[in-house]
């Protein structure tokens, strides 16, 4: 019984008072079931769900990966093997595959992309991560300017590109190694800077704790940090961001 | 010697082009000298200079404060003791102090803030951080609703004020202990979150390192960390974020 | 407005079943208001709220303490100084302070204690721990068998308390330095076995993080841990299970 | 010579009283030996002893299930692979094994169980864990509830289940990446919950310890935290206090 | 009732067997009182019971210190402050105190000490830990050989007190810092090497971490270790080894 | 030109008293070359060279097996494979291979052994490390006794073991998962317990930095630390305790 | 538009003063790109660019080996699979790879060494970082002293060979386990100490975390550190070091 | 006896040859004692011994401070406390303090100071530390430019002072927070960077653990890390490389 019908009924008097207001008491959460939230989130915020492939069993992955199709659409699966996509693409030949991010997707063609995001990466190592970030933005309607391998080991490669840089709402900055990148930027842009740590690096690198605390103990403002790889999760953060400024613009 | 003077030198021949060339490879470093640059930053981003009390000599921090109100007619300064405010209070009158967040200011009368960032603590051990980020965020022109004590452990008090929350432009969510209300609040609203890990707790909590981990691990998407107690670094960059937003919706 | 009032107007078409729709799909968070909801957790588990008095101001500690106290009929703080004590003694002279586990109550006089749960230390260090354990759990009603000093480094002292530990409905093991009474307990009693790193130690005790990771890692079944010194947490646990257990032998 | 022995030759002047008190105080602990005591201990608890099959050696293996099968008339092995599984089934056809939670068993047919224990998981990828947890306290006679992908970032979902998550004697909370989930159970809940950290997340997760440590450090009381993905450490006190519990309803 | 009791009640047929074997089953635990079993250990390793002052309350600190006096004819107290050692002065003027390793004790006059204990320090900071250790090893009766300030940054000094160092039946290593030292000797002598990390050191060092790890995992063999600081620790082992030895050498 | 050489010349007035000083400054390092100082050593303590054969080169290792055979008409590798056995046996037929310690050997015939050294292990999965130790302390002449999975999840079976244990002349005490057994067998014997933590465990366990701390923190005395899974170090310094004990005895 | 192009235009009056101010406010940095300002670095200081090529595409492996040959007329290549090389000697048949350091690299014929490096090792274990570390100042242009397995548990290896080692203008000490022999360098020789700690080791050496954290603390002078394993850095920076004392050899 | 007697008492056939013999054997070790050693040390490197003052008894202080003073007619102490100074001060009136650094001195008035080392600090509050290395390096005999404040967060103000910075011989690198300012100016010179980590920062930081990490881990080649805060270790070992090279120079 959904909460319509028992308003329904309390104004036709079908049932009382007493029992809609104990089914509202508990039912709103119980309403708020797993598809109906998510579509009134995603009518108020364009974030459709998005599979997170890695680990997912074979039958599952399918399962979802048609279910959320048939749904919006489109869909987007991160963290995926080249096996995963074969099996996916078996039944649906839209399906594209890129084995550098490993992503997932089909995408609606007539998508329209707004503002700007600027995705960073200290080395070439780091743009795995950087990739998943910037097509995740792109999937949710962001325009992504990429600059690479711009570290401070050689500075002047970040500072050539730092017009461009500027002129993004919100910046993604990937590095691993010490992840000193990031504090470079919080000083030199007026943007957030969304700060991703990688596992790029060795010995006290320690798979991105060293990158991490680096991002965490920035002497720059505007910076703050996700998980170590979380590509998608700085995408998904400036896509928010952009999107707020994007509504500044027109 | 400036860049201008170089210019008009080679217009009149009186250096060779190769000597001003080898002028302009190393002068604009040099010429974006402390003052201008930042100047320039101030007309651009609107974050003045701020001052870290903790630890400046009296000498220095009186010389500092003084010469920022002078050039900006106001000034903030965070982290400073009791005894640092009655230092500075002696010659600037019109400076004053809160106690909890440890902020001493002088604030320009006519301010007008605009947009909406809600600050959150989970605890009331938490508020002394989250308002660092609140006063920060209003120096900087941010409106600011607080919302304190809503963590997980009672949540239905995070619930019952999530209108509010949800209608900001970004929120700041500031806990200790185990700092899962970031992850709460990143699954409820679509903004962004800026999560403040604070120092609040015992034991295997290990000063804030424990609650830092919890949000940067955050199942929640949208979510981002600051340091551990920088609720201004927080108040920062959600002002950044808030102002991108404020565009929009004027 | 409540939920009646909303279906009332719903029942005589005084509002429309959509904003009624609307007020559901949010009211329910916020119609589970702080006292409300709290009156009935401890109705149905009779756990009253509890004050952790350190780093709270004197005057929120006193109004606090006051409030709870006319509510109740009893209150209870943990983590009190002595100044603190001596601050609210002078309004509530029935308050009484016991140093040792920094304990400050007034506890009704007509308590009855049921079940039994036993506390035992490792070392006569980790009776302050302890003794806030087992306080605990008697202003919430449980019986308390202590057990101080029985720590595995003379394993006969333990052997010789056992018969009287294993009777006990649920078991409270402090200890620090290496924390291995713990494991010990759990290989010979049959109950659950509330396990409370102490910080006691010293060296790579690392402040209790060594006795956590012992417990946590224990090699015998039926143990789980609490934080560090959290003598509170595992009275309250331990009376949780006490009370499962007494509703059995009744 | 067992203790009567002794005692009789002291009745009858065979050995001197010196000689005996030498004897006792050692042999009680000679006397309690492997078998006897853990047959008082299965009569007492119930529990018969269970097989941790990872890293047995085959030989070793079979050996151990069928003497245990022999003995119990059941038999449950933890952490069997497939292939384990396969070297067992060719003798004793019975076995049955779940790719999932890695349970390998033979249960009697006529058990009876009893009570609730609600088992909660915040993602699917916690389900293996959690399903140790929960056919161990199966095993063990306890009725199990299991509630699977209701972690904190769709808090309705886990809203939605409360009711029947409410009934339960003891809560177990599998949760990786942040774990926050243990922390909101504990303020939803007026029972035990016993949170078990999995090794679901990646990066700054550190393979569990940033779930292990939120778990540790909930704001919320009656929380207790065992070993990261020990589901049957889990299942096994849930079901001392399942049964405590039991005992009162009947 | 004790052992002898009841034997030479069931001699005498006062008791029945049945009731014997069932104190017997229980007793020899709890017959083991703290103090019996002290004793015996006494008897067989010439061990008392020492005091770790640090922490007790006067009141206990001072019973302790007497009623081991009185017991033993002499007493050792470990981490004793100036005040302590003060109070107990005041009722034991026999006491003496050494403010470098914080021991107060009184010692029988006639001790013989056998053998021979090497304990080496790096460096001048390491001595209160290495006095701690000698003046334990001196009081359960060992020969005592100081050789201090000989840590690796200077090597020439550690050689030229080899010959006395390779006498030793034990060497006890002391060392902050890096803690290099014990590695070094490991190599260099054909007896087992103590070793105690200090937490002397700053940064890195983390009150003594780096020098534990440095020590566990010596390239040398016959180096084992004992916990930060732990002068007493290494100083009673160093003796249960050197009394191995002494026993040989009559 | 050797030490005698000089000497000889100084007397012949050959080379001036200057150039012998300077010589000997620096010589008796030089001096003491690889195979003089080894020899010496061998002589001295009865400990052969042995090989760590893990991650050496086929080659290598055949040629150092070999040349040690050779030399000492007996040879130990320690950590070797399979496949390393099969490598060394081709050459060397009497060579055997222990798969459970991962030993392999040429053991002369007519070794004696003497004294007696405890291995005890908590489970059944720190027999490798224990057989490790074990045939270490065999290798180099003691004699041992086995005591293996006697862990404190159930007491009596250390308890059962006691009197063969204190017998001993050192105790090797191998434990993985929290490593509490080392406490326990401290608290119970009056011989140097040299503790091993194994890697054995999972999740919090941390490869056995847990039972590693555990150890090092160890409330008992007489208890000191080698690395994870280092049986070998602890079969050394137990033979060094063994032999000091040993020359006692005869 | 070049540096140049703009300062003619000035010349020429084609561009105003002011819009060359704000070019050059700017351009240097992008001026800079990428190849000019590295010939830059090479000519002052001699180090070409090295590829690492561990993670890296065949495709650009290939692409930069071969781009950098013919720029340079040499190349080095560090952390080289096998495989790597096979790929690249197909096309580059002057390429030539050492298993050991995994450098891959086609060296000029007519270089000139100067000055001296020593390069030593504890142990075997650690010859392919010091390898790297060698072969990388070689490629660079410094004479290179290999002393290797001169650890501290042989201290005599080390003191045969302390007049080499002193001779040369820097030394390089790469050492796993507990990296001791660093320090004992540091206090041996005048010349700058570039600590390598190699993940060599196993337990509580944590891959390194172990050495480098001695090495950090280490109580003599003179002693840097780098990277875990990272050989290729204390060739390049043993190499600066070299290159100033060379100059002032000429 | 020393060295040149023994040596003469050969010559005059007062000892025998094989006596001498074993008397170096042995004595170089005993000879090159504490002070003689030293002085060789001297004479070859420059670097006289210097006194860390903190935690030094007052005796030991002044007699050391005296002593060396005698001895070498100069003398330095760090970390020395304002009391520290007062106490020497009073005997000798020659001493000088300054208490940024916390360096005592007395400083021979006709040193010649030589070569160029460059100290470079992220932000004020790490100048203690940087005036430490710079006062030690000045100390030593070498000159110094200091430039402080040009961390990573205003990257202009440490390209304006690069010039400079790229002519000294080495370049000193302290920075706390996160520490990037290390790698950048890796990046940017030709010249060996030490990188001395200091504990400014909160939170995750960790007193200085972040910064090192940050530094070990840098990404820009040239770059080696002492102990955190560990200024002079920076000022000795870049005095050893300025030294190497102002050889060069003349």
């Amino acid at each position: 019984m959904e909460a319509k019908e028992v308003l329904e009924k309390v104004k036709k008097g079908e049932i009382s008072i007493e029992d809609a207001e104990s089914f509202f008491r508990r039912e709103p959460f119980e309403e708020l079931g797993y598809a109906k939230l998510d579509t009134h989130r995603k009518i108020r915020s364009g974030f459709a769900e998005v599979i997170f492939c890695s680990g997912k069993s074979d039958e599952h992955l399918l399962e979802i990966f048609k279910k959320l199709y048939q749904k919006e659409g489109e869909v987007l699966g991160t963290r995926a093997s080249k096996d995963q996509y074969e099996l996916i693409h078996k039944e649906c030949q839209e399906a594209v595959y890129d084995p550098l991010s490993r992503i997932i997707k089909i995408e609606k063609k007539d998508k329209i992309r707004t503002g700007k995001i600027a995705v960073c990466t200290a080395g070439t190592a780091d743009i795995p991560v950087a990739e998943e970030a910037a097509q995740t933005a792109e999937y949710f309607g962001s325009n992504v300017e990429r600059i690479y391998d711009v570290g401070v080991s050689g500075l002047h490669r970040l500072l050539a590109k730092l017009e461009v840089i500027q002129k993004a709402n919100c910046v993604i900055a990937a590095a691993g190694m010490e992840g000193a990148m990031a504090s470079v930027l919080g000083g030199l842009v007026d943007k957030p800077v969304i700060a991703v740590p990688t596992s790029v690096g060795y010995g006290a690198n320690m798979n991105g704790i060293a990158a991490l605390l680096t991002m965490i103990n920035s002497c720059a403002n505007g910076v703050a940090v996700v998980n170590i790889d979380n590509g998608y999760g700085a995408g998904y953060m400036a896509t928010q961001i952009n999107r707020l400024a994007v509504k500044a613009e027109i």
